[in-house]
């Protein structure tokens, strides 16, 4: 299911993941945001190659229970860019 | 693709919907939160029926180009349980 990570004191979403049971299990456990990569077919934890870790705050799960929102304490860049949001290409919205 | 909604002025995440390229120019060009119910199969304006309007503030796509972040001005609650967020129900972390 979709992971919407959102940084600890900031606000600002950083980047959205995905979580199976096993990801979820081991995220809650260790304290240490784990996703499970769709291109991958395997478990990563984040940062565990880049440093850019994510130590985790708070999870809380939404009410049709299909999504989570992670609070984390990012280390350096969520982005693999380098930008510290994924988020950083805006779209125009009209008036 | 998803599309993470984020309150303006809060910060606070309020719910993951559902874009397909048609509700995502719907929700551009009209400034009104547009998305793709993949259980009706079919667009919904947020607030049509229920009041709770969203009006879109920014739209950014994310660096892989297949997630979305919007931030609204939320008329209400943007959960249909009546909570302001869908994520009310935490999840205990270790440590």
């Amino acid at each position: 299911m979709p992971a919407v990570v959102q940084e600890h004191g900031t606000g600002q979403v950083l980047m959205l993941a995905w979580m199976d049971d096993e990801a979820l299990h081991r995220t809650l456990t260790t304290g240490r945001a784990t996703y499970w990569s769709r291109s991958r077919n395997s478990y990563w934890v984040k940062g565990e190659t880049s440093g850019h870790a994510q130590h985790v705050k708070s999870v809380a799960i939404d009410c049709d229970g299909d999504t989570l929102l992670i609070t984390v304490e990012q280390t350096g860049a969520a982005c693999h860019t380098g930008n510290h949001t994924c988020f950083f290409t805006p779209l125009e919205v009209a008036g």
